[in-house]
């Protein structure tokens, strides 16, 4: 058994799920980030797959989603990588938040995401040193670039909107991506953030010889999507290295 | 508060989601249908969500999924239309283990689910007369026509899994669709189950005067998935009409 609970840490409010009669106890724990105009909610069967394999796992709502959710539609499409930039920003107070509950065993907290979820994932690793291990899953690190043809920001604040996302994009800092565990997983055929971002990274690691810390997981046929496969690499993943 | 139980139920696995400590008590319940190639896994967020709203939920994987997946994911392809079927079938038997077990409030159970799942939920209740009410989210009950073009079986074997659909098809049993509350929700531009097949049975039940328990939420620009809009229109309906 598990159990769910909503909550606030750091004034953000997450699901929150722990084995059964564990929430009092120091646990390995998930930070787990959602994807664009989805919610915490919707993403919750990370929070129960991870939970039945003995980990806490923390999921916050992203600005302008779910319970943060200002209810414009059109607005938030304008501004998928400002609210990126803020999950990134926000992780440290959620860390502290959650390492002063005293729920955290032994340091023991890991990075997960999927989609815009897995993008902050990446860019958290790549600026937080005490992560210990990260999970991305359909995300992309390349913000910079990506940024000029996923949901990019309108003409007014395009090049701004990039030179604020220098600072976090994961091509100039393949080290800090490299000296932990790292899974990525992506779908083939995925029609919304493109593998080849994914294969990029791979490349890019491997050319430096910085990756034998990487677990690269693929699979064709699948677009934007997430599998009882990748569930299960994920689950497998945080077993091993968490 | 809720909690998830791995449990067994007429010799099927699923999950079984309630609000804390409601476990042994009589509640509305909900059965809730995966979509092909997922699991029960992948689509929890359903039992979180509808636990969290005051509802027992179970979900069984189907056939070839989940817990009682065969690892042969070619040779499953090639089975969606006996796998609905086979979950059709099978409803009798859960609903009996159900009743039984006294988690039941008052008869007040229903069915929902997505995408083949929603295509389940359809047939149960063109079958049952004692589901109170059903979800489809971006599914069909035109099971014969679809058969066609949506995972056709292979050309030795459809005819004979198409006639043997005909009796689980909508399309001859729109009385018993229109008898209890129904809700249909589909993104506009589903690119697996066309959201075309929801619009045909909301026509069809309009034009013969049987749309009086009718909801019908469509959602523009979304392709084949499930948004915050979706999963909280399921739990409002169900909080309504259960």
């Amino acid at each position: 058994m598990i159990e769910i609970y909503n909550e606030r840490f750091a004034d953000v409010e997450v699901l929150h799920a722990v084995p059964a009669r564990m929430k009092q106890f120091p646990l390995p724990t998930v930070i787990f980030y959602h994807g664009f105009t989805s919610s915490k909610l919707v993403y919750s069967y990370f929070a129960v797959a991870l939970a039945q394999r003995g980990f806490r796992v923390v999921m916050p709502d992203a600005l302008d989603h779910g319970a943060r959710y200002s209810g414009d539609a059109h607005a938030r499409l304008q501004k998928f990588w400002p609210i990126l930039k803020n999950s990134i920003d926000e992780f440290p107070a959620l860390y502290q938040a959650l390492i002063n509950s005293g729920g955290v065993a032994e340091g023991r907290l890991a990075v997960g995401g999927a989609s815009m979820g897995g993008m902050t994932a990446l860019g958290i690793m790549a600026r937080q040193p005490e992560v210990r291990c990260v999970a991305c899953l359909m995300g992309s690190g390349y913000f910079t670039t990506l940024a000029q043809t996923l949901f990019p920001p309108s003409v007014e604040v395009r090049d701004k909107i990039i030179v604020s996302l220098k600072d976090y994009d994961v091509g100039e800092q393949l080290e800090a991506l490299s000296n932990r565990p790292l899974l990525l997983w992506h779908g083939e055929e995925d029609d919304v953030v493109p593998a080849v971002e994914t294969f990029r990274l791979q490349q890019a690691l491997g050319a430096n010889k910085l990756d034998k810390n990487l677990t690269c997981v693929w699979e064709a046929g699948v677009k934007h999507r997430i599998t009882p496969e990748a569930l299960d690499a994920t689950s497998q993943f945080f077993v091993r290295y968490l």
